[in-house]
């Protein structure tokens, strides 16, 4: 049987270990899930030895642990570090969901659960494509490290601190992450450049205390309203953001890749539908593909302030709450953005309330040629796995580990993704394609071994 | 003992009895606590049947019950119709009550807990009141109806359909309410004016589901960001609300009231320490005193949309929602006020989004002389009750059933706060004087007797 017999007879198999690992809540954003995010890393460390790794470890962190175990028989072959996270988004609003976000179903083709598509379903892909290459060929014909780690959604600060301490123990020839999306159903993809990102909670204070609005209400600030007043100002009418300075230093994009981008197959029509507003709204100037891929954003992710009950309650409240994060493209600079940023809320905030800006992460955008010869061997894979030629694409999401990754190493970042834009990852019925699931475990296989035969 | 020497002897047996009341958690807007409601409905119609009123009856609406009972064997005195409600705010957020909502707590001459201001301990105050006449008297001065609902905090819907069905059996030669506030320390008042309240909640829908912000973000309309968009072009820079027609109706203030109320011993230290913000903010052009009980406004009373939880959550939400309030003042007309309010708000939202906007309740606002001799009456008690001459004020809160009576039966309405601006009615701590409380019983009592002897 070769190996993609192999990863065909074993479907069940496959799915049935996926299940276990997404029926494990770890959630790192909220406290509450710690037993769970070590119960995770403990499940993934297991995962790795049965698939041949060697000095597999628990590496504890100043928050959560990360996962790193490693295969090193092949001299004169490839080395390759695979970076994935085992850590998800929080499931709420859980009244979302058609089934719960921790326990995996399946429905017309899709396996649906929170850390389907994001991430543990990708990094799965790749811990079954090792088990089948050491049940088919009885060992790696290639140098792996591979390094999980529980704080992707919350920042990678542990993650960091650990490429610092380790690097000579994490050298590789590349870089591997399976943490990004297709361009459509049918389209493999590899991904060469993602946005940056700065993630802000603001919080203004107006009142020492609630108010009654019929006693109070027509000669005191509303945190509410002055924080409204305060994000209005932040887009100006084009959708571009007001804040001084934000768009300094965007590199221009050149007239090829912009060429190249906007004759991709993306479907407008799809995007359209997966949004499924009235409308779309964007940075006039740019393409759809320009305005996701290559220009920055600054978003409001959560508001909130005053009564959210039921029924009425009329309060002013002393204080209102935001989260918000800017999307980063080249070369802007993540430190001066904020620099510019709580410069520019200091200036349009009134006297008549106090504010406090709290960055919560921080990473700069990422984008790379993809010339090196193991970007061929990819290229290949994917067609062996899926069936269909890949494309290179741009996304705007962010990983920001292979922006450092790539700027401590010098290595090439090749990034395979099994996503699609409309799996919800980051919202309720979160899921991945398993012809993409089964598709992936068979391409990862393939580059692995094409590595090997380089 | 005359009536101010008993009621000053029971003051134990006042405040055990109120503690009874008080404990009971009787929030209308929240439907768990529906069998608080009525337990608060029986407790009051067992203690109106206990002050030695007849024919006192639970009457159940559609959705809270309300308390009736009378005492009418006084032939040719006057008849008066007091009312109040049991029905208290939600108490959230919870953690920022120092002692439990729901157990009052005496703390610097002032007792603590949700209701004891607004508007339990001021019923509370007419129960002891009308309980130390029948204890030293024998018998009411008066014909007395009382009517206590349990709607006030969720707009009176029921209330006003039981008005409309016993129109003759509430006739009354004037109208009693204690729901307002003094003031300040050592100043009780009577109010004559109150203004309206249009009460809203709108939600907003953008995408059809949560998006992930790095894969959508700078595409897709946002609908926190258009949401404060929104309620940033509703006021103007000089904080009048920028709704087409919204002051068109307001009646001018005269001369002579605006002097009066000016000249009245409003303390702007003591309101701006109550704030406790780092500045005030209210309409250009008018005083504080105006902009709080004869201008109306917009406020937002609360908004929430995408994550608001711990940590980071890189979503665009499909849905923001905000609640927020009109206070109205003469002669402003409440339908007009919604119906151009929709119609500004359908122009500036764009057609990116879809909206909805749900009227929780509407009043308009109430002011009238005060000429009656019964005012007299009224504010020769306050002066027994307190020690203190009394004064005439207008208020900032809403009361529509005193609007709605006034039109109704032509009557007298007089409004006797016991209340204090910083006493925290729909906030954290809530709490109300003692002084004023025990106060409030004896110049209560002293009102009653003193219409026995017109």
């Amino acid at each position: 049987m070769n190996l993609t017999e192999y990863i065909d007879s074993k479907r069940d198999e496959h799915l049935n270990e996926l299940y276990e690992f997404l029926k494990i809540p770890s959630v790192s954003a909220q406290s509450e899930h710690k037993p769970d995010i070590e119960r995770a890393a403990k499940w993934v460390a297991s995962r790795l030895t049965a698939a041949g790794l060697e000095n597999v470890e628990i590496v504890p962190t100043k928050m959560h642990p990360l996962v790193y175990g490693e295969s090193l028989h092949a001299p004169g072959k490839p080395t390759i570090l695979f970076y994935g996270h085992y850590d998800v988004q929080p499931a709420e609003p859980l009244n979302l969901w058609t089934s719960p976000a921790f326990e995996p179903t399946i429905r017309g083709g899709n396996l649906y659960g929170r850390g389907t598509a994001d991430d543990k379903g990708q990094v799965h892909i790749h811990i079954r494509a090792l088990d089948a290459i050491l049940k088919t060929a009885g060992k790696l014909p290639i140098n792996l490290k591979v390094m999980i780690e529980g704080e992707e959604e919350v920042g990678s600060v542990s993650l960091w601190e650990f490429v610092n301490a380790n690097k000579p123990r994490l050298k590789a020839d590349a870089l591997v992450v399976s943490d990004t999306g297709m361009l459509a159903a049918g389209v493999p993809s590899i991904t060469y450049g993602l946005r940056g990102l700065n993630y802000y909670q603001i919080e203004v204070t107006g009142p020492a205390q609630d108010l009654h609005s019929g006693i109070f209400g027509g000669a005191v600030p509303n945190p509410i309203t002055i924080l409204c007043e305060l994000f209005a100002k932040l887009h100006d009418k084009n959708m571009r953001v007001a804040v001084p300075g934000f768009y300094d230093d965007v590199a221009k994009l050149s007239k090829a890749e912009r060429k190249a981008l906007n004759s991709l197959p993306w479907k407008a029509a799809a995007f359209r539908k997966t949004v499924g507003a009235p409308g779309l709204s964007g940075e006039k100037g740019a393409s759809m593909v320009e305005q996701l891929w290559t220009r920055p954003t600054l978003e409001l992710n959560g508001i909130w302030g005053g009564y959210t009950g039921e029924g009425s309650k009329t309060v002013i409240p002393s204080k209102a709450y935001a989260k918000f994060s800017t999307r980063l493209v080249p070369n802007q600079n993540p430190e001066k953005i904020t620099k510019n940023l709580e410069r520019h809320i200091r200036k349009l905030l009134p006297r008549t309330v106090k504010f406090k800006l709290d960055l919560h992460s921080s990473g700069k955008a990422w984008v790379a040629p993809y010339t090196h010869p193991y970007f061929e061997v990819a290229h290949n894979a994917l067609e062996k796995g899926f069936g269909k030629r890949a494309v290179f694409i741009r996304e705007g999401g962010s990983i920001p580990f292979v922006t450092q990754m790539y700027d401590t190493f010098k290595v090439p970042c090749i990034l395979l993704g099994f996503g699609l834009p409309d799996e919800n990852a980051h919202a309720p019925d979160e899921h991945i394609s398993l012809e993409n699931y089964f598709g992936g475990i068979k391409a990862v296989a393939q580059f692995y071994q094409g590595l090997g035969n380089l």
